[in-house]
């Protein structure tokens, strides 16, 4: 069977890069971007591979694509290629074999198809100069005709002029261009009464017309296009330009809704990130301004309250004072206070508000975009991304095939579906593979538990004073940083594995693939960018044993535990790294460095392959050559999927590092403008793509939103010492205030109950210690049952739950009551709807008499007299303005004559009036 | 002002009443049901109540309704009256004084309305005969031209024939009356080609469109259509039938899509309380079949374990032992057990189900409705709900005037609303109003628990023995039973007061108002309905106190405790009494007794007042006066309201109650026939309102559900003793068995420790007792801390927390799953919705292709040459399938010119024929 090959590459002109790097460019911009004839606008480039030497593999794809728009010809356009996919490998094989038989069926498939395309109504112009260079660019444009029929079916809106009163309702004007769209009305297209008819489409809409026929796209040549577009450079994709609003409606024109929802949503992120991000700031100063006064760490850094503890490591270690731990008690506090609590509850509304508000944003975007009123399917329909896959068609072909086959049975129906046999060995797959991911990300983050135990064992045992004195500091650094390039580097494995195992599901369309693969891959990059995270946070620390009955792992290195201070700085240190580490360095290496250096590469590549061609035009370079070079567009997951994990960051584990959402404003800010020039300058101009609203990806914030509430409550209570220092004061103190807190929380250990071999062997204290303390509640050794857990564990356990379920119940209904109480639909949309329908209404009556008034005349004038009585009767009811007298009742409406091929006709063309595809099927018997 | 009242009414003729009382009547249906003349059909009644002696105080209300589907008389239809509201008193104030100078203004305004009813094209007969009845009847029929017009306004669609092949597509016929819709294609009506016009037009269509001009409904008179009321009456509203599906495109053909939704929701409902019965029954027969093997009810059942428990009252009660309780702990075995855990889980996942399972119901509803598509505004926007309502508009307009006279400035504009300012009284009322009932409910709760204290210390405080032996029994019976009584009152006060706090509240339109209604409704008879659950449940026996530290109420009663068995049997034995005495009891007084016996007042009421006129016509009342006998509809909520409750008590106590989903099985069985009969001949016909779902109450529906999870974590963990077995025998026991588990719930007290004169007084067994025993997880006396809690205590309240964390997530996430997994859309509707519009396409090409060649014909017919080479070059893009050759370039559209009166005409015509309002307003510069 045909493996399918991409043979057929799609781009389009983009005047931003012509502003950009061709400024001294010698042709006029109009001349540029036309056909030879200086007058027809390019609309869109299919670029062919033409190599004499190259082939492809196998016989082209045989699968259909039935454009459906393409509704006159609906049976003639049946055998065509999948071209444009972007997706699929850039470069076709090459064979240094002797010229394939199929290359010929190429050109054939290919000429069917531009056949195909000139009877759909574009026009094709071909490039014969540039054949030699190994591509082969047709030029496409869309005559007025085409865009026209096309417009009606998409339902285009089209702007009016505001109608300042009700009564002159037919006041309308055209008013294209006027930013302030706030105050139009719009209507669906209509063919007639177009003034300037090679203006009057803006960009995304020609594109979205062409792109029916061939996936395509379009640029602009007229001067006032061409004026935005450098705008957009100018205003939009710059730095300086950080503290603007983003050109939202500018950029939507130019890259279509799809793109134009991504930013404005970074956009609405980002600013929401600045209220998160001051709240965050006074709560790390409230901590920072009460650490002088905050018992515990005063206790702790208390030198008379001499708590002698137990050695941290068997032998080398020796007994310690507490009070030598001062330093990270003091740290601790900046995160560890009561206001964490609160910025916690804070951060979780603001998540559920900075949804809500998102929603009315993408309502208010629908609205002046003109999506509103139509369907999800509607939106989709007429895009190539609802046709079947190229993957998806193979395989039903196989099938099919297969079927044949064994059957030998030629009454079968094409209506075959791929059903889950077909699918199970993908699943299967698929399922495996991710539980080995989970595997790989486990154990990476175990390989660092491991190196950071032997390493602290290894230095610990060293006789070097110096060494010693490092231990935690060396191992947690280096710990991090490995655990930050493991992350960065399996973040991008995964997202290969990601792709590869949804191609193994075969989703049927583009829009089922994205999803499936947005899940997977969100699944497995949040998972490994947060395992290491999630260990700190519940683990680490929790199954070290206790002094006497420590556990080990290889039998030789005890489990690690938690820094004196506690795991909540241990957890915002590594928090902090690993957010900073990754915007950091996927910032600079991953989005500017790596792009620069393919760039790089494929230019020297190039150069290296065919010197001889390009000198044949020296600074003769069309358009879209250059645009040809640019980088790919790649779809917008993985600017999402950053977005998204760092707004995990944000949310998730809030409670113990209030900085994270001034971080991820500073890097936000950068951000934007970094994809903005990207978008306007480094890539190949993407799809304009319809879209509605940002699809699953507000599943996801909404459930990590969620998902966040339960996190933040576990950290609360489990991970900080919030909930213990409560219940100190409210049940043990005897003075209700926090005193003798740090001895409350140290149990007492005999040390002649160490095992033989685990007592520190050399020791500056150790001479007269009986006992020592360690962090946990157990009972003492005097008691009757020693080192089990005290009544004080369960109960702050106990504690720790409860708080749990309150603050996650509580929280869980603030956030609904947040979204039930912010309206969905903001009052100005839909104060405006309604007027729109009302004005509907009043236009809807007052054509229709114009109309039948019309009509009338017209008819009047050409049948005779007889033959308009029997009009009379039969369709009197087409007037509905038409007063009976009450009490005077209508004449039975008899079934009309139906050998009168007049009225026949006559109703036949009131029939085809009402021309709307709305109002119209009902029936076709004759009246 | 004029303060508002409703001085009309409208009734409806409905067949089925003459099915069931009339059928004797000498007259032959279709005369009864038309006007004078036999043909023309009643679509509306109107009553007016004209009776000399009385009269309306204040003038009429002076709001404006303007019929906005009247549109092409958009202006002058303005004074008009509000009538058919059915929750107005129907009754008019009768004054005996003389004859009111607004009487006059009355019949003006009266006239003045029905001249805008025959402007809009209806058509009414006056009723002379029975005026001195003392109500006056007016007869609407709409003729065929009201139809069709505003059944293109509604975009209602009509079925055409199923398509068998792509190729013939237009081969469609009208199929109406064809029960087996699934199989047929809508698309919107359009008047043209309609065959038979008298009978095209369906029941509910007919009806909404004549409600336009007075919120109308209509009957038939087709011998067809009235047998299929009779089927409706005879096969749907009969005990009879309630293994039947309901037949409920019938159901919403006659009372329209609201009421069809209800009846739709009520037996999804039904459904799937087949399993959840199924269940729940095995789940009961498990408890009853575990019961003898199960070890803790042995326990508590065997003498030879002597425990002595402490006494259950002050001086008058003795020790008891506890193998007398026997009986209780083996009945709380068959609620109490593990079973009931997985049942808790399978109701939380199955109320997922049900709410997605609807969701999926309603989607195909809509589509066999023809509500798809639709947005949420469009259904209602063409009915009176949406208008605003007249207390409303007393309100703004007593404003208005009020603002008038302040300011004396003419200049104002008239678009005011009602600001917070003006609604605060209202809502401070509502506030205050709502926690007073809060607070009268937790007294009515309070009350019965202090009757209950009070009644078994007086009961055991006598000398009758066999008082004594009864205490517990009469007391929890009388005291059920006054809960019941309490809980029906308040229910029905609730009702009205949410009524009145709803009218305080001054919501604009029908919807706002019937949204706020219920939602203070559910929660006042929410709360009421299961404040003494929820007291049982979490509250009782948790403040007694231990024995020597007692909490007493009044200084005297000691608080009430949970009986041995624990709190669940109590709790179930509440429920379920609750649950069956509501059901029962509304069903029989409040819905069958108490409508009979208002209408027998009536009748006697009526026969005592005017029994002379009576006489003037006997046996010859028309089909009006009977109904117009019958009880007013007063709207879906009280049905709603009272399987919302139900539902509660199905899901949020379903662990303590397994059998709770088959009490409301059955009960809905009966429900269902209940409420047909009642609507199908004891309400006057009520509104065909339009809906497209149940709306709030879906919300109302989904809450429970979700807090059915929690509630149902803490029944099982709190209530029931699943958790501390689960922590005995994993944490306590030594053989690892539930030996021993009584005993190690029971703590030790010191006799010698009771309060002076709570020592009992007179003891069979206190002569040896040094320790006696009690229920809780105490130390013991000799321990360092006696009564202190115990470890025991709070390691098992950390399992109950613990459990309740991992069940609420755990079920909640499970839940979401579920409705994940199940999409909302049935894949057989999705998919021919597809169809329908790939067709739309198809048929809209071909539409445009045969109109534009008709035009052209007609035209060329017309025209002279020379403007037809005209048009040729302004409007050759009206011609989408004309080939222009590639490469040959379009002639360049120039500015027509203006000042040729033909073509502007045809332009003018060309943009007449998109008559559809999609697709017209572009634009109105002349070509």
């Amino acid at each position: 069977q045909s493996t399918l090959k991409s043979w057929v590459h799609c781009i389009l002109l983009s005047p931003v890069q012509v502003a950009n790097n061709m400024m001294d460019m010698d042709q006029d911009p109009r001349k540029r971007l036309c056909f030879a004839d200086g007058r027809r606008k390019v609309d869109y480039v299919l670029v062919y591979h033409y190599r004499k030497r190259s082939s492809v593999r196998g016989s082209p794809s045989q699968h259909r694509l039935s454009i459906i728009s393409n509704g006159s010809y609906p049976l003639g356009v049946e055998e065509k290629d999948q071209e444009g996919r972007k997706d699929e490998p850039a470069e076709v094989v090459v064979d240094v074999g002797p010229p394939d038989p199929a290359d010929g069926e190429k050109i054939m498939i290919r000429e069917e198809f531009e056949g195909n395309l000139k009877d759909a109504g574009l026009e094709i112009e071909h490039d014969k100069e540039n054949k030699a260079h190994g591509h082969a660019f047709i030029r496409l444009h869309a005559p007025w005709q085409v865009l026209s029929r096309e417009a009606e079916f998409l339902k285009i809106k089209v702007p009016t002029k505001k109608v300042r009163h009700s009564r002159d309702l037919f006041d309308y004007q055209r008013n294209l261009g006027n930013s302030r769209m706030s105050h139009c009305y719009f209507w669906p297209f209509c063919r007639y009464n177009i003034k300037s008819k090679d203006t009057f489409f803006d960009n995304a809409t020609r594109s979205r017309i062409v792109s029916l026929y061939c996936f395509a796209h379009e640029s602009s040549f007229q001067p006032e296009w061409y004026n935005m577009i450098r705008l957009l450079h100018d205003e939009w994709a710059r730095y300086g330009a950080f503290y603007k609003y983003q050109p939202v409606d500018l950029i939507r024109k130019y890259f279509g809704e799809k793109i134009g929802l991504y930013f404005a949503w970074l956009g609405v992120y980002t600013q929401l990130l600045i209220p998160a991000s001051v709240v965050g700031i006074i709560v790390f100063f409230y901590g920072w301004a009460t650490v002088e006064t905050n018992i515990p760490s005063q206790e702790m850094c208390d030198e008379d309250q001499n708590f002698t503890m137990c050695p941290l490591c068997d032998r080398a270690c020796d007994y310690w004072h507490l009070s030598t731990a001062c330093g990270t008690a003091r740290a601790s506090h900046l995160f560890d206070n009561p206001a964490t609590v609160f910025f916690a509850i804070f951060m979780s509304l603001w998540a559920a508000m900075f949804l809500e508000h998102w929603k009315r944003r993408q309502i208010s975007l629908n609205y002046s975009w003109d999506l509103t009123g139509m369907e999800e399917e509607e939106v989709h329909s007429h895009t190539y991304i609802e046709h079947p896959r190229p993957k998806y068609e193979t395989i039903l072909l196989q099938k099919r095939q297969r079927k044949k086959k064994n059957t030998k049975n030629k009454n079968e129906t094409g209506h075959e579906k791929l059903t889950w046999r077909d699918r199970l060995p993908g699943y299967l797959i698929n399922i495996s593979s991710i539980l080995f991911m989970f595997g790989v990300t486990c154990s990476a983050v175990f390989s660092v538990i491991i190196y950071r135990i032997t390493i602290s064992a290894l230095m610990a045992m060293s006789s070097d004073p110096e060494v010693k004195s490092n231990v935690r500091v060396t191992v947690t650094a280096t710990a991090v940083i490995i655990n930050l390039v493991v992350i960065l580097i399996l973040d991008e494995i995964y997202g290969m594995v990601a792709a590869w195992l949804t191609e193994l599901e075969i989703p049927k369309t583009e829009t089922n693939f994205e999803e499936r693969l947005i899940l997977k891959a969100f699944l497995l990059k949040f998972m490994n960018a947060y395992a290491p995270i999630f260990y700190v946070a519940f683990f680490k620390g929790r199954f070290a044993g206790r002094p006497g009955d420590y556990v080990y792992v290889f039998n030789d290195y005890r489990m690690e535990e938690c820094a004196p201070g506690g795991c909540l700085i241990e957890l915002c240190i590594q928090l902090s790294i690993i957010m900073l580490g990754k915007q950091l360095i996927q910032n600079n290496v991953f989005e500017i460095g790596i792009p620069k250096l393919k760039k790089l590469c494929r230019t020297l590549k190039d150069k290296e392959r065919a010197p001889k061609e390009i000198v044949e035009q020296p600074g003769r370079r069309q358009q879209w050559h250059l645009d040809y070079d640019l980088e790919p567009f790649d779809g917008l997951t993985p600017e999402y999927m950053e977005m998204i994990i760092q707004f995990g960051f944000v949310s998730l584990f809030v409670a113990s590092f209030p900085l994270a959402p001034l971080f991820a404003l500073l890097n936000n800010v950068i951000e934007i403008r970094l994809d903005a020039k990207k978008f306007v300058t480094e890539l190949r101009r993407p799809d304009a793509i319809r879209a509605k609203d940002i699809g699953i990806w507000y599943n996801i914030l909404s459930g990590l939103g969620k998902f966040s509430v339960i996190i933040n409550a576990f950290v609360i209570s489990f991970t900080s010492d919030f909930i213990p220092r409560l219940v100190y004061q409210y049940m043990y103190s005897e003075t209700g205030t926090m005193h003798g807190f740090i001895n409350h929380t140290l149990s007492y250990f005999n040390v002649s109950n160490f095992k033989p071999g685990t007592v520190p062997s050399i020791s500056s204290l150790g001479k007269d210690i009986t006992f020592c303390r360690y962090k946990d509640y157990r009972e003492p050794p005097w008691s009757t049952e020693p080192y089990q857990f005290s009544k004080q564990y369960w109960s702050v356990l106990a504690a720790r739950l409860g708080f749990v379920i309150l603050f996650q119940n509580l929280v869980i209904t603030m956030s609904m009551l947040v979204a039930w109480v912010i309206p969905d639909v903001p009052k100005n949309i839909s104060e405006k709807l309604k007027k729109e329908k009302t004005l509907l209404v009043d236009v809807f009556l007052n054509e229709e008499k114009e109309k039948l008034q019309l009509i009338q005349s017209l008819f009047s004038r050409d049948l005779t007299q007889e033959q308009q009585e029997e009009l009379k009767v039969s369709d009197q009811t087409s007037l509905p303005l038409q007063q009976t007298q009450p009490g005077q009742l209508p004449p039975t409406s008899s079934p009309a004559p139906r050998t009168r091929p007049r009225a026949a006709s006559f109703s036949q063309f009131t029939r085809q009036m009402s021309m709307s595809p709305r109002s119209d099927i009902t029936q076709h018997t004759a009246v």
